[in-house]
């Protein structure tokens, strides 16, 4: 199978939905909103105009198949996801859904038989800047979405992701049961290829990348500092209960511990992205009595997330006694940390080396659908692909070269997977 | 003269203004805006209804006058603003307006005659919390609003400062001229009653104070820190450029410095009353590249401000050097210290021993219009009234019988200054 000749074809699929999707910065397309569906509505127009077939599974995902191949049993998952932060990058998750077309598109083109049927996953619902959780569309086909995820609101609109999800028209009857909807013996394997977002290949010149393992996450949506509100000219010091102090505090102490954490060598990245005093009361000319933030732990170690974890709650504490001050925290939303399948990732090492192609085993820092489908027994891998800039900004980069190499990485890999036999569902 | 028989008078105009801009949670009197329209449109009916007369001066403001009294040389001053913060208190500000009101009051009842005529003032605009700017209605007169003061632009709708003013019927010609609106001149001297917005009367059980002096501020609305926004899991510690981690580092420095300088005697508060990512683009899930936060400090001391000042700059230095970020700073703003007149002030203490009233002299923490009189020249004094859970939130009190012992003093103070000729100009 060669795909070097649909080099144009996938520039072009790139060019026209980052033109769809594009905010004046860079692309928006909210989980199970517009910029979602546009992408979707476009896919679904193209695959179609190439002979492929497009259904809508029970959580509202995007399946895309060759209806030529008819055979039963077990079959070959690729994929990623359709949905972008505000203000993203065009190729973090899309650049995996393109990837598994263009391997379907080669398939049918060179009428190749594959080791077992593939089918083409678009999820909905990956990134967690929309609802504060990440995994939605996945989540919801291995049942492990929560009444209290299914409550969440969007961003900006305030739906929540029941309804949201409701009007992809995902079975929300099952989902709310959290039925599984998928059955983890009919794949055979999960491979989902998606770009690094990290800075390590750029820095070591790989194009290619076998994924060994994908971090998991602690995280709290909303961490709120209460204090009390005084004006900023009258209360001494001794007097204040100031929330922004407070919080600022706590970041520090965390980075403290961070460091001291990594000079013994563990695995660990701490992130307070938003932090915000209340624009309906602040003012310079006021101590502020409220300021919430969000906070997120990455490590590969479970052990470690947890233990970073107390940590935060102690240094809690010490600040609420010190600056009179009380910390309330919603709901802690944990991502178990996930190891890719050994014999999948030897396959795709292979395919480098038949290739020529210089790669390297990494671990993934940021998390991806794939990991639910590695803690669910399904043999999962990831194919990373060197890109310029990081992700989740308007600024990241991919060469589309590398793209391309790692979609016939993928490809080849797929197609060595030793013909699939339906497995005995072992994780049911 | 005695003013014990208005309180039921003093207790109606609250409860009617704070009725009419009660915004559901406090009272929101926006400079130059709505609550502040509304306040003076119901204050001047009031006067009326009383025989008094009202203008507008060449700045906006009201000023509320007796014309039956048609001396003309210099006149006493009195007032204060009628502006709050957003969700603020119903006292700060319109209790000063409201103690000058019963004055003139009870002098037509009670036919007195004052040393000088006595005019009432109404400042707009005094909060900072709208514009940025403190003491713009009093600015004005005194001829200290810069072109970029009058392009600052009020939080919510975004009108500058400049057309805000031109709407309430402000001389803009002159005041873009800075022209000084006002001959100090002609004021023998200006008294202004206000809440003390502190905890000290509460704490000390006095209801009435003699301000001695008012503190300056050095201020920031917006200090923006520019980092770099990258995906949360995939970039090591070593090369975030982490913006609400630079910002935390500052505030806990200048929270150290503040320590420090607390325990060798200083006078000073410091506050960063707002801190925000930006929501188009912040998510739990990115590191955040743009944070912007509020800067004040205050104290009596022009010295410390501007030492500290230099020590907020140097922070920011190292803190750029150390993390990768970079700080821009707006213009900086500055209020200068004030002390009070001397002469105004045992006048003061002199009616509140012959009244029996406990009192004491301490300083102003909050900025007040009064500042810019005793600055240009103007002998001036505050009486300060006790009040409960400070100001600048809806939960300020202050017990009417309080305000009617302030407000006697202030009568009281008024009534002793000697008559006064027309001064020479000193400070024109």
């Amino acid at each position: 199978m060669e795909l070097q000749s649909l080099q144009p074809l996938a520039q072009q699929l790139f060019a026209d939905i980052r033109g769809l999707t594009f905010d004046g910065v860079g692309v928006t397309r909210a989980s199970y909103g517009e910029g979602e569906n546009v992408c979707a509505a476009y896919l679904e127009k193209f695959a179609r105009s190439e002979g492929l077939d497009v259904v809508t599974d029970r959580a509202g995902n995007f399946v895309y198949f060759d209806p030529a191949d008819t055979r039963s049993g077990a079959s070959i998952w690729t994929g990623s996801h359709l949905d972008s932060v505000p203000q993203g990058g065009n190729y973090d998750g899309l650049a995996g859904v393109v990837a598994g077309l263009l391997v379907l598109i080669a398939v049918r083109r060179e009428g190749i038989t594959l080791p077992a049927p593939l089918k083409v996953i678009g999820f909905r619902g990956e990134e967690s800047a929309w609802f504060g959780k990440a995994y939605m569309g996945s989540g919801a086909l291995w049942g492990k979405l929560s009444s209290a995820d299914l409550a969440l609101q969007r961003r900006g609109d305030g739906i929540s992701l029941h309804d949201a999800l409701a009007a992809c028209g995902a079975d929300m009857a099952a989902i709310t049961r959290q039925e599984k909807l998928l059955n983890p013996a009919e794949i055979a394997a999960y491979i989902e290829l998606h770009i690094e977002q990290g800075p390590v290949m750029v820095a070591r010149e790989i194009p290619v990348g076998v994924v060994s393992g994908i971090r998991g996450n602690v995280r709290h949506n909303k961490i709120e500092c209460w204090g009390d509100a005084q004006h900023s000219g009258v209360v001494p010091r001794w007097l204040r209960k100031d929330a922004v102090f407070a919080v600022s505090d706590l970041i520090v102490r965390l980075d403290n511990h961070w460091r001291a954490l990594l000079e013994r060598g563990t695995d660990l990245v701490v992130t307070c992205g938003v932090v915000q005093t209340n624009p309906a009361e602040h003012s310079i000319s006021r101590v502020p009595g409220y300021a919430h933030f969000s906070f997120e732990a990455r490590s590969k170690s479970s052990d470690t997330l947890e233990a970073f974890y107390q940590l935060v709650q102690a240094e809690m504490h010490s600040i609420e006694r010190e600056r009179g001050v009380k910390f309330v925290l919603d709901r802690r939303l944990m991502s178990e940390p996930a190891v890719c399948d050994a014999q999948l990732c030897d396959l795709m090492a292979q395919a480098c080396r038949t290739r020529g192609i210089a790669h390297e085993r990494i671990p993934s820092g940021a998390g991806h659908d794939a990991a639910l489908f590695a803690n669910g027994g399904v043999p999962s891998a990831m194919v990373f692909v060197r890109n310029q800039n990081g992700s989740h900004n308007p600024h990241e980069a991919m060469e589309l070269a590398d793209f391309m190499l790692g979609t016939q990485v993928m490809a080849d890999t797929i197609a060595a997977i030793p013909a699939a036999q339906p497995r005995v569902g072992t994780s049911l």
